[in-house]
């Protein structure tokens, strides 16, 4: 018997991370129908533009799904803030009735959606707003089922029992991916495949488990900092999602009131080679890295530079773009580990619907993980809620926000 | 007299800095002629679409200053990355006989903007290029200016005095600017603003001193990382460009060797209010948070909502999204004071180019003071050569990748 503590520990871990795939929903129900889905995202594909209202939980998920549309159109926006220079922006571009508008939100009851919603309403105001719109949200009585019911607006339901940032392989990332044209069956298929080895892990090859005991390990020797390295494009809006995933489920107090948790930040390669690297390299030793690569990059022609002398040019001669992206991801990992720092490579063959689904149900996993290792519940977020009110409250009392001299200006 | 180590600290940095006014290119060449700059730019105005080639300091700059645009043409594409799949995309989204392509690179020898440039020059081949093209660089021998003179391509001079990171007010930012249609006289005028007050500040009214005095108080408190939190959306380009500039400004080891620097984090408000608010909040205390608000917000129409019942909608009614902004900003500094976070706010009464200026020329000081605190070189970068270097000895070996298994696929 191992009496060693953070063996223990990881024992246990694997243990509560193997006993979750038979009892949590959000595991369960990979297997739901989704004909209904399909269904809404048909009537969706035939618009020209689709603009999705929801913030944290209800468009992460969706946005980095749909960051592998090959398709111009429909052109997806997903509008998750409530900057109304930037919606005036997008309203601008778009004609109502070439448009849908998909509004999502758990509770029904968050306030930006709502006012991005009762915007847009106003804005519809003369296209057959239930062939236009369609409202997401749990069932029962809250705000955004109200405005649906008042405009007979069509509905889905968001599963009531997993929470918006593990809720990527439900409705909330499903409906844009199949609006994209995305194989969303693939990409559950991928969560799958991980849930499967999963079964089988010993603590040893359970790469989620060795993740989060790696960065459980450094945080107790004060490396507070994670950061996701993506030397693809595509993969900018997952580390976002994942961004919001960690922070919120691992970002808290313990049972004794002990403050958790670390901070995840995105670095995009190559292009934060050139903006962060210098201070990850040789400033404080207080981060993790994981680098997120792939093999197989898009061939753009090779250049063509035998014909000058500087080596800078000669160098690129008959070699693509992708082989030089390919040389960075590389140089970085090599570089990070000569300077002695902690780093790990996820390495993707290709980057498909079915990988995407298998690198999303990994963190996923690594943070559940993690959770239990740091002693909190992955599930809550109980520091928000004081915000939220506080927000209510002076929105109250506008018109004469005078505490801090805000006012609205209107712009023409 | 003050024998206070951290007064002396702080007297030593603000005549450090008053020095700097009038001795540092940066500062003394915003004052320089524009004409030729102008120039270029009215030439490039009457494309559909501008293709920029750079990364980090020669992006970052013009990418923060042209989220001011207000036309929709022409349209500025910032290619700061080797990704071959955006790449190709953006290429196919473009005409070449509609389209001007700007290539910067301070040294002339970035081994990424190289690659664009070649890939491009062969994609518009058919074109006149000295008519689509142009070349910014410092003067002198380098693998660019090479590759001008090969195809005569025009060129504007990179000041070789002035940094990447540093550049936003000469070329690399104003001749986006100017294309943009920005007024880029007045950002500067913003800038020198804040430089007039800097020559009569006190230790005590120095915004910048007291920003960078109670970063590094923080930071010997164990507070290692510096969270930026933007209400406004075409601020978040800003946050990127300050994220370099810090990060690569104060990140690296000190005289005798020790690390020092905190890490720059981006977050968008109100978004990350419910992707990170969490973690801030109730997670360890190792952040500083500056609050960049803005006080008048655009207004759409507001909110009617006076036929519901639900107190989530009726607390809408005649509300306009600009006003849940600021409700949602200063609900979020309290927020933060409510739980001992520190927290600063810097408050925009409008996103104007003058205000811009003077906040990045306000963010560029107090990263000179903090430097000068934490006894580090501002202006050098010297842990990032090695990562270079490797990237172009892996590039030449590729074709035979194996060590990483790495491939380039042809995707068609």
């Amino acid at each position: 018997m191992n009496t060693n503590p953070l063996s223990q520990k990881a024992q246990q871990t694997l243990e509560y991370l193997q006993k979750l795939v038979t009892t949590l929903p959000l595991f369960q129900r990979l297997t739901d129908d989704m004909t209904a889905i399909q269904e809404k995202a048909d009537h969706f594909r035939q618009f020209q533009d689709v603009l999705i209202l929801g913030t944290g939980g209800s468009s992460l998920g969706g946005q980095a799904i749909t960051a592998l549309q090959e398709s111009a159109s429909p052109k997806l926006h997903f509008l998750d803030n409530i900057d109304a220079h930037t919606f005036a922006d997008v309203l601008k571009t778009v004609s109502p009735h070439k448009t849908g508008v998909i509004a999502i939100s758990k509770s029904g009851n968050t306030a930006e959606t709502l006012m991005q919603l009762l915007t847009c309403l106003k804005v519809w105001d003369e296209t057959p707003l239930a062939h236009h719109f369609l409202i997401v949200s749990e069932p029962g009585q809250n705000a955004i089922r109200e405005v649906a019911s008042k405009f007979s607006l069509p509905t889905l339901d968001h599963p009531d029992d997993i929470g918006g940032r593990f809720s990527a392989f439900t409705v909330v990332g499903m409906l844009p991916a199949f609006i994209a044209g995305i194989d969303g069956q693939s990409l559950r298929q991928g969560a799958l495949d991980v849930l499967a080895n999963l079964k089988e892990a010993t603590v040893h090859d359970s790469p989620a488990l060795v993740g989060a005991l790696t960065q459980f390990s450094l945080c107790q020797q004060h490396v507070n900092q994670s950061v996701l390295f993506t030397y693809c494009d595509r993969l900018q809006l997952l580390a976002s999602w994942y961004c919001q995933l960690w922070a919120e489920s691992v970002g808290k107090k313990n049972a004794i009131g002990l403050a958790q948790g670390t901070t995840p930040i995105r670095a995009a390669g190559a292009t934060d080679q050139h903006s962060q690297l210098q201070l990850y390299l040789d400033g404080p030793r207080d981060k993790f890295f994981t680098v997120l690569t792939l093999a197989q990059q898009h061939s753009l022609d090779s250049a063509q530079a035998d014909f000058f002398d500087h080596p800078a040019l000669t160098t690129l001669h008959n070699k693509t773009m992708g082989q030089l992206m390919i040389a960075e991801q590389m140089a970085t990992i090599d570089t990070l580990k000569a300077n002695n720092c902690p780093v790990r490579e996820l390495k993707l063959e290709q980057l498909t619907p079915r990988s995407l689904g298998s690198l999303m149900m990994h963190f996923i996993l690594e943070t559940l993980a993690m959770a239990h290792l740091l002693e909190v519940n992955p599930f809550d977020q109980p520091a928000v809620e004081q915000g939220k009110k506080l927000a209510l409250d002076y929105l109250s009392r506008a018109g004469g926000c005078a505490k801090h001299g805000a006012e609205v200006l209107i712009e023409e």
